[in-house]
């Protein structure tokens, strides 16, 4: 069995359940969100507040998950979750670490808010978008996030497994996400799982002062009109 | 004057209206995704059908615009219209073909549903996205396509620019879209308007049997668990 996971320290039997975030996740995904972006080499570009989190992820009233921006939590267990059955439930995976137990240096951090000696150890965000060619919706994932003792567990592939699963499910025809062309190792793990990587096309991004500058502009061309 | 609608010539003053969508405009809609399809050498991966676009891009109920997949058309009409201030307008620009007459051979077949002479010679399709680091949404554009005899009249530029402008209008933090890598002439287009084309990302996608595998997958993992 493993030790509780309070402590560092694990090994055994661990249940991972990926599940349906709520609100009281909101710091783990900030503080993961975080992580993220060092690991990206853009911790400039970083700008998320608990508070924009929780007013934009998980606006009242809640809408049914997969229809808009959808955040899921990836929770480790050292015992079995009852709560696998539950709504929120996505997906359960049982993790042997027997032969390779693994030390947590960040648990008492990510104690997870389901209780139940839960650490929470990574997070996906996704969302639907639409293929034209296809006139269906897909399945876009922002961010695929495990914690770093926690990788190479087989734990992105439950993740994203679980998110390809849920978009076959729901009749859509495409789940898209990006890939940094330097990081070889993810994208020797996503095309072993399937995925083809697009060499030609290229992201156009419009933010900053250089999106503010077209604030009116529509309203202008309005006017003229009337 | 402009000659009328139905014939292949426009000069002088033509107005053109980037409005939004309605289910009226999937014929429309639907042939201009394959002359799309036609430009980008894309036309395997073609597969719109007026049934499929009628009921993911026009649900009933009908969502509020940008909040998710929104359906934008650009119409030319050879006389000022009044329409410019209804509720579906989101920009408005009057064209000057007094130095430049255009013929449009496709004319007669894109007779706009709104009649008054209009013709159908773009649509755009957006839906939000959502960046994790500025924990904001933003607005994806998917597609953005003016009709060949309509190209370099300033269009293209007042389409991006009005959904730009609703984008910050919104407090939204970006637009962003995709151009394919060979595309010079629209890549120098988005930079004089100010968008960043950026050089390390690259799409992954999973569709067809590759996605489809995955179907149910999540739902072993939890029966596992049971």
């Amino acid at each position: 069995m493993a030790t509780p996971a309070n402590s560092t320290n694990f090994s055994g039997d661990v249940w991972a359940e990926l599940r349906l975030a709520d609100a009281s996740d909101v710091p783990h995904i900030h503080a993961l969100i975080h992580q993220m972006a060092e690991f990206e080499l853009l911790t400039d570009l970083f700008a998320a507040t608990h508070e924009l989190l929780t007013s934009t992820l998980f606006p009242s009233p809640a809408r049914p998950p997969f229809t808009s921006f959808t955040a899921l939590i990836l929770d480790l267990s050292p015992s079995p979750l009852p709560a696998f059955a539950s709504a929120s439930n996505i997906a359960s995976h049982r993790l042997d670490l027997s032969a390779s137990p693994l030390a947590d240096p960040e648990a008492a951090a990510f104690v997870s808010p389901r209780g139940g000696g839960r650490v929470t150890a990574g997070f996906v965000i996704c969302f639907p978008n639409y293929s034209t060619f296809l006139s269906k919706p897909g399945l876009y994932v922002e961010d695929i996030f495990v914690r770093a003792p926690w990788r190479r567990r087989g734990l992105g592939r439950m993740m994203l497994s679980a998110v390809a699963g849920k978009a076959a499910e729901l009749g859509m025809g495409r789940v898209e996400w990006c890939v940094l062309d330097w990081n070889k190792n993810a994208i020797d793990f996503y095309e072993g799982m399937g995925a083809e990587v697009l060499p030609q096309w290229r992201i156009c991004r419009l933010t900053g002062t250089a999106l503010d500058k077209y604030k009116g502009n529509h309203e202008e061309g309005s006017k003229t009109a009337e």
